[in-house]
C-alpha cells in the first residue's frame, strides 16, 4: 500500500496539475484501469482517452480554473478524501463550487478510482 | 430513489441525534442491512447490534459530543457527503476532529451505507 504521504502527494498533484492546465501531468497520475465518476451519478469513465476528453471539456468551459483545497487531505488506508472548491472564470464571470473528491490509490501511488461529490445547482457566481 | 430533500433530512438527523445522545432515534435512521465503516479501513459493522455497540462506545468516550456540519450536505443520486467536525469533551479536555462522511440512502430514506473518513492523528485539543 502507498504511504499516507505518497497518497497525499498524489492528490495534491491532482489539484495542482488541473489548476495548471497540465493535461499530460494530470493523466499520468492515473492507473491504467482507473475509474472516474465526476459528478457521482454520472457515467463512470473507464479509460485514459475518456479522462483526456473530460480534461479537455473542463478546460474548454473555463479560461481559468483553480482547485483550492479547504482542509488537510484525509487518508484512510488506500483511500483519501479531499474537501475543496473550484473557482472558475467563464467569460467575464467567476463562479465557485464546493466539491468533495474520494480517491483510491494503488501501491504505486496512482489513482485507481475518483468519485467527485458536487451539485451543479450549487455553482455560485462570485464577484471578481 | 429518495428525494435530495429526504436524503438531506436523514443525514441532518444522523448528526442531530448523535449530538443529542438519542440512541434509539439514531439507530432508527438505518436500514436493516446497513453497513457502517467508521473510520474507513476499520472493520465494517453489519447489524443493528454492532451499530448500537458503536454508539454506546462513542458515548462512553466523551461526556459531550457535538457534530457540527461545516458545509451544505451534497447529494448525488442516492448518495450524500457531509463535511463536519466533532467537538467532544473527554474529562476536562475538549477535542476537535474533522470528518467527512459518505452515505448511501435507500428508497425509504434509510441509511444503507456509512463510511467515515477521519484520521485519529488529526484529533486536536482545543481551549474551553
Amino acid at each position: 500500500m502507498a504511504t499516507p504521504e505518497e497518497i497525499r502527494a498524489t492528490i495534491e498533484a491532482y489539484a495542482a496539475r488541473m489548476s495548471a492546465r497540465d493535461k499530460e501531468g494530470w493523466l499520468a497520475l492515473f492507473a491504467d484501469d482507473a475509474t472516474f465518476e465526476d459528478p457521482v451519478g454520472s457515467p463512470v469513465l473507464v479509460d485514459r482517452g475518456q479522462l483526456a476528453a473530460f480534461f479537455d471539456q473542463t478546460m474548454a468551459l473555463a479560461t481559468e480554473l483553480q482547485l483550492v483545497i479547504d482542509r488537510p487531505i484525509t487518508v484512510c488506508g488506500d483511500e483519501a478524501v479531499m474537501v475543496f472548491h473550484v473557482e472558475s472564470l467563464v467569460g467575464d464571470q467567476r463562479y465557485r463550487v464546493d466539491i468533495v473528491d474520494v480517491f483510491r490509490v494503488d501501491d504505486a501511488g496512482l489513482i485507481t478510482s475518483q468519485r467527485a461529490f458536487w451539485e451543479p445547482a450549487s455553482l455560485q457566481p462570485i464577484s471578481m
